[in-house]
């Protein structure tokens, strides 16, 4: 059983069978029946009028909303662990022309209100220095913890303060409306969010993700953002096939099913492996100290999962398993006792 | 019955299987073993050692492969209805940073030797100038037109005494391929080309084109255009579905026989078109003198195809059709009667 | 006595003095006292409230002037043999980060109505097309002709109309304004002008050019611009040396006394060389016919210029030059009686 | 007497009387007879070839020197209060298309080799992170220290092993050379040193650095800079008088004469200083606690500087100074009494 990444998982049947139900002839790129429905799906989802697009990855989705909210010459306050920081290759910086990433320390992941408020303060105002234009922040972070409502809505406030654009990464953002149970817009626009990178690869689909526009700007800004995606050849010919994914993924809750899976899963094991948590778990992640010697014992038992540095080990659940399907590994992970540091 | 596109047509049965039949857990990205193989399928088809990538979209294949072959200060020529200057919305200047595509005229959107030299005679070998770096050429053309392996090695011995890069824009590569009835070789690397756009979409797949290195460079053109590839968005978290898709293609001639199918389709169209043709038909494509009332008479009877500027109209034949079922509009169009200009 | 090029020429006394007289302690970049005076200055002269900044070089008082108007995806409308398509190293590339260069041809390097507004009725609205969103045009032109006030009003009703802003490449501005007597105000923001290359080098200057920016949103577009001028490494640690010399060029009607004296040696030597010239003279540059044979005549009686092709030459007059101080070449060309093409 | 900046200082005679030197037509551009000897000037300075360019300013001779050192993919080893990360607005961003500073801390703005080993270390070798491919430092520092010939080749050894580029800002090399005593090359391309920006214009020049290319690969890079250069408008119409103001500097010795002098007025002032100093004083910055009310008793005597953030300021000194000159500064900060922080 793997918990290397949910990206490793197969495609739950339900969009398999939106992509059969799409393979009809009809108008190429975003001309189609099924991209038309989306701003109306995410709309209903969002309690509020949205302008969404569907994209090929995470990393263009989270670039091309920086690159609607930051100039060349501006800068993205941002978790110095955040995905755009370590994991997309200079993909902002690609999109942006060169806009600079502020990134800034915080535990799991979270951004701090008050570092950045102290980031902010230390910018002098003048044409030498940087000046930040947005905010990004990771929902569930990329230690598998989430930010409520209020959270989110505190870095909103600094960000209507300065001026900022607010955007968030939500590769796994099921995951956490799963965990806080609150509607999905108390975490997004009505705590200040703009843009939202809307995740579904990691959560069931094939290709494809929603990049979202709240609020009076929505329209500009999606109109800029469709030229930057064509610009970047991610105008798909066949916008249908990734449109329908999507929408299987939002119309009747499969996004959130799919994530309280993964969750409960994550949670089945994290109970088993008490004492060992770098972090706490809250979405489909798991940091846990493991020992070589432990990490070897699970392996030889037939589960597999990436190392995390020396002694420690990443373990991700998916759509497919809860907690019952993952018990297996939760009884081999209480079977190695306690765990010395 | 549609000629709008041959974006607009499903996927074809094989591609579709094999989606199903990648639907596996797997390494994510490009670590697994759909995309492992593409390597040695592209060397047999191509009789040479080939690097493969897969890559989404045409314009994103096209816009790496010439940031793999020009700098931000140089110019790539091309012809000036070629599909990176009118149909990318400025992709290749997003991927190359800023290069200049140095469009040429010529008959068919085919580039001609003789403007080519004359073109980079006319360069000053000075800093203020924008050198050529590369040529790119379409194949077939964005006129349905056919470049033969002689008209491809003669532009390829221009690039290699200018020292420059050869790309060839693939879209629909397999309908040129079938129309010459060469080897793939023949009209590519022994011609000169350095890297090919092989397209697959516009030929029954649904998504996913496959970029192609060839020659002494290909390793260290793979490996910076695998970084291009991530720095863009464009590495999917789900790669082994793209793989799939251009395997199934490859490996046992699907691609050949799809072409062949729309082009048998678009010769049978323009055997009744002989009169109306503005361009030979070589490949799937057909540029045709329609006046409106034409044109209202074959739509009035279900056919559909865009206009092409005022009393022509294109019309685009696909991997499902073939000279038989296309009969019938090809009966509507001799009913029509001679065209008079 | 040499002809290459106003750029080989000495500076002028008058800003030699300005350069000295601005030998003190002052603030750093732009801080200081002569900067501050370059708004005042500017506008007093156009009539106009204007937004001034001081620029090393044409090349990037042009590029940020485009940086300003146009978004990286879109395109500027300008003349194919204008400075900014063949003598730039693709420096609008640079700097508006890929924007297209819609180059249409015109006698003279003059950008014609009819063919710009023909250019534009081309383009889809669609995303896959790259947008106008500006038009560029040079005055002087690169053949040494002159738009009127009402040329450019032309083209300017054409910007107007369609939203694009509309910037002039004055290298030679003042050699135009000398040739047309009228007010710089009717040939720049009168006529539709946005940003304005003010050239002050090719007029006697050591080094800085002035970017001016006209109208309403003439402080959002300076602001933007200065933003680029530090980031591309402009914004010199001593810019009251520069601001000086463009001081002493515009405060006191130096600037226009200097082009027309240049104006004067190549009126003289344009009625010398009728039936020689390529192009009406009609600002301080020269294209004459001109046999190997012939020109070798003149280099050996001393005068020195740059061939301009097969047959041709290019000469260009300075603001050391007038009528009278060139008689001696108007003489030898006079002497080598006509021309046979 | 002023202490905000070297940038204040008007230009030392003898560069002015370069400026008047050059006042001779010549050819545009770089073509001229000064421009041409800055190879020759720099190589004996050197001891070693070196392939030499004028340039405007430090921001655009680093932002070259880090485009020709590093892709657009890549990232650039500096400490995080380098002048490339807080100063320059993004510069290196916008030269090298989007490439990531990655900022490392460090006593006295001075890179530590273990701090870099570990930030190296910490790099996946994979497509997902941005790899390392250059060293970037500041001799003397931002904080007015100076790297010795041995800090430097620990760097460089580093820089070599990981075969990376390594390249130092030198605005105030002359101070750090001044300081040392050394040979400009042991602190330089002995250390490993690639490419050095080589300040002239805080050292009492008007406008003009020199970008300095050593080592086998200097040919190509030069090459390469030349079209940055030209592509970023940077390559001025009258380079004359830069070559000329540059030449001035190394040809008989007067950088370094100019260095000693300010570096000699910062020792002045550091002996008075002690027990304020927030850094060593080796080149020619002081960083100083002094209380608000120091600051005014000190301003009501006609000594102007900087705050540096609450209750500390910068003081810099210049080559029109020396320890004499600032001598009624060090009294008064001697007759401040002891410092309470």
């Amino acid at each position: 059983m793997h918990f290397f990444s949910d990206n490793a998982t197969p495609i739950c049947p339900q969009v398999m069978a939106a992509i059969a139900g799409a393979d009809h002839a009809d108008h190429g790129y975003d001309g189609d029946a099924w991209s038309a429905r989306l701003d109306g799906a995410f709309s209903d989802l969002f309690e509020t009028p949205v302008k969404a697009q569907w994209i090929a990855t995470g990393t263009a989705a989270n670039s091309i909303a920086l690159a609607c909210l930051c100039p060349p010459y501006g800068g993205v306050i941002c978790h110095e662990e955040a995905h755009i920081v370590v994991d997309e290759c200079g993909a902002p910086g690609f999109y942006t022309h060169g806009a600079s990433l502020m990134a800034l320390p915080g535990v799991g992941a979270k951004l701090l209100p008050d570092i950045v408020k102290a980031r902010l303060k230390a910018i002098r105002p003048d044409v030498h220095q940087v000046p930040a234009r947005a905010i990004s922040i990771t929902n569930a972070t990329e230690y598998g913890m989430v930010y409520t409502p209020d959270e989110v809505a505190a870095l909103g406030e600094i960000a209507k303060v300065h001026g900022l654009g607010f955007h968030m990464d939500g590769a796994r953002f099921a995951n956490a409306v799963a965990h806080l149970g609150c509607a999905p817009a108390d975490v997004t626009w009505r705590a200040g969010i703009n843009i939202l990178s809307f995740g579904c690869v990691k959560n069931g689909g094939m290709v494809g993700e929603a990049l979202l526009f709240f609020g009076p700007e929505r329209e500009a800004r999606a109109a800029e953002a469709a030229r930057w995606r064509k610009r970047a050849g991610h105008l798909f010919s066949k916008g249908r096939y990734l449109a329908a994914q999507i929408l299987a993924m939002v119309e009747d809750g499969l996004w959130l099913d799919n994530a309280r899976a993964a969750n409960g899963a994550a949670q089945a094991l994290a109970d088993a492996a008490a004492g060992r948590l770098m972090h706490p778990v809250e979405a489909n992640e798991l940091f846990v100290w493991l020992t070589p010697a432990e990490a070897a014992t699970l392996r030889a038992q037939g589960f597999d999962f990436y190392d995390w540095g020396e002694g420690a080990a990443r373990l991700v659940t998916n759509w497919s398993q809860d907690a019952q399907s993952v018990a297996p590994l939760a009884a081999a992970i209480r079977a190695l006792g306690h765990h010395d540091a």
